[in-house]
């Protein structure tokens, strides 16, 4: 269980990988911090340190409950997470939330509404909340996500609330990194559930009608009764949890108990089952995949004549010689895998 | 320019590359239709040709408007697309609609509202619309519909419109795919324009307050004011051409020719001043990485000893004996880059 033990931390101080997979351990906020920011950095040096870190950190990962909060914009994920968020320190339990699309809520990136997010859970010694990086490729982000999960794990967080908006690609990828996935929803918002799609459907496992009060109580029993009967069409998942349907309101702050119990059923049911491990490694599997082609391009640039040769047919697609396709044909017949 | 010249397909008989550029080129919508079914094709005999007709097609690409649409689910893009797309068959423009984003409108995937959309304009001679392919990672879709514009090029379309849903990481694939970006808003819809990101509004020329009609009218103009003044905010774009704001009501088919006129003038603005010749050639520089990054990695697991050891690795992250890190470092040493 990590602790806050004070450590004596300077910015200007370049610390050893051990050291900052010590800090981690015990609990150092300051230097998880300072550690996701190797992993997102592009500089050699520093990916190289945080590799090391991340090794390090990786045989103590894995024991929180990864959790994966979607829906569409003005759903009110913030103010759900928040809340719920709350719930889950009142009760002791370590939360680390993090966000894998640029557009999440946590990144604060909207130009008209920058509120300060999140007031409560950002002050308090058991959250810990990092917003995405910026840049990158949405599969570069979320491997990153991946890689920030691990770490928190290693500083003993019990929860890694991973938050994504719900309209796009990026569910495939928080797929591939949670243990649930739950689908925030509103009531009444549109003809169509929002324009939420089958597919991400049949990903989640809990549902959450939010904002189920004042006069949109009545609204969110409707929906409730429409989406279980929606949920009837898909067949029983491979975990054999049936979907379940949750009402809340996160600013009124009801229906939040009830959530965290289906979460801890749903990770102990699906533990008993065999299922929670199954996906674990079927991520495993996936997170290598990825690891592999990005590394083996990584490599093959680092080749000299490759790349001197890549700068050359750059400029014959910039002076319209050649087309991206021929130049990367020739590009790939000069290597030579053996 | 491309004439629907009768051509006698069948379904059984399997064409040649030449005969499929030709097609094509000739505006044949069926032939058209299956060269993107096996440029979407996963079998290694129909990527082959997919290649030859896509390298045939290249030298005839290139002439039409590329047109990017994108906002947040119930934005009213398809509705839009289709009053728009009428406009401009009805002045004689061949219009080809393609999606980037599986969860967009033309995928028709949700559950509950699955309405045959854009009725008028897919059965009009001049409009060619395609959906996107259902599985694939949001790069691979976005590469693909890369080449599936290059193939409605060579068939003479005038505008591809590309539509995605506008609040993820699909917005940085869609500005390396057109010339012309086009947000469409609503009023009113939310405290912060929608949860619309800065990012994204820096990526559009052009942006359109949709549904503007009715008792809508007043907000539409008060959203107008409010964006315009936003807008200010931004610095003047690389192209010189400053951001614009249109309102139109897709529904009532108003407000629509000054938005296809705003695009004229910004196609031709920038051909005048340069940057449309260095947007579409950086485009080209970043397909080039993204094809040589694909080629890469499909070569290399073409050496029989190398899949041999992946699929021992994969074994050994089933069963946990190997994280997917250690076993990526290890694939990896194996292969002998020259």
């Amino acid at each position: 269980m990590a602790t806050n033990k004070s450590y004596s931390v300077s910015r200007k101080k370049e610390y050893r990988a051990t050291e900052y997979i010590e800090a981690i351990r015990s609990g150092n906020r300051f230097m998880l911090a300072q550690a996701l920011t190797l992993l997102e950095s592009k500089k050699n040096t520093h990916r190289v340190l945080a590799n090391e870190i991340l090794q390090g950190c990786l045989p103590f990962s894995g024991n929180a409950i990864r959790l994966g909060i979607t829906g569409v914009p003005g759903v009110g994920k913030s103010t759900f997470i928040e809340s719920f968020g709350e719930l889950l320190v009142r009760k002791n339990k370590k939360i680390a939330i993090l966000a894998v699309d640029p557009s999440s809520s946590l990144s604060k990136g909207s130009i008209l509404g920058d509120k300060t997010r999140m007031d409560v859970l950002s002050n308090h010694a058991n959250a810990f909340i990092r917003p995405t990086p910026s840049s990158g490729t949405l599969g570069g982000v979320a491997q990153n996500t991946r890689e920030s999960m691990i770490l928190c794990e290693a500083a003993g967080y019990d929860y890694v609330i991973i938050e994504t908006v719900g309209v796009g690609q990026s569910e495939t990828e928080v797929a591939a990194l949670v243990d649930c996935f739950i689908l925030l929803m509103l009531a009444g918002a549109g003809d169509d559930l929002q324009g939420v799609k089958r597919g991400i459907m049949e990903m989640a496992q809990l549902f959450v009608i939010n904002k189920s009060d004042g006069e949109n109580t009545k609204k969110a029993k409707q929906a409730e009764l429409l989406l279980k009967s929606a949920l009837h069409l898909f067949p029983v998942p491979e975990n054999n949890f049936l979907p379940e349907v949750y009402k809340c309101s996160a600013t009124d702050k009801t229906g939040l108990e009830a959530i965290e119990s289906a979460i801890e059923k749903f990770i102990s049911k699906t533990k008993e089952n065999g299922s929670f491990e199954i996906n674990r490694t079927r991520q495993n599997l996936h997170w290598f995949d990825v690891q592999f082609e990005k590394g083996l391009v990584s490599r093959a640039l680092q080749n000299h004549d490759l790349n001197a040769l890549r700068k050359k047919l750059r400029s014959e697609v910039e002076t319209s010689k050649l087309n991206p396709f021929e130049a990367s044909e020739l590009l790939l017949n000069q290597i030579g895998l053996k």
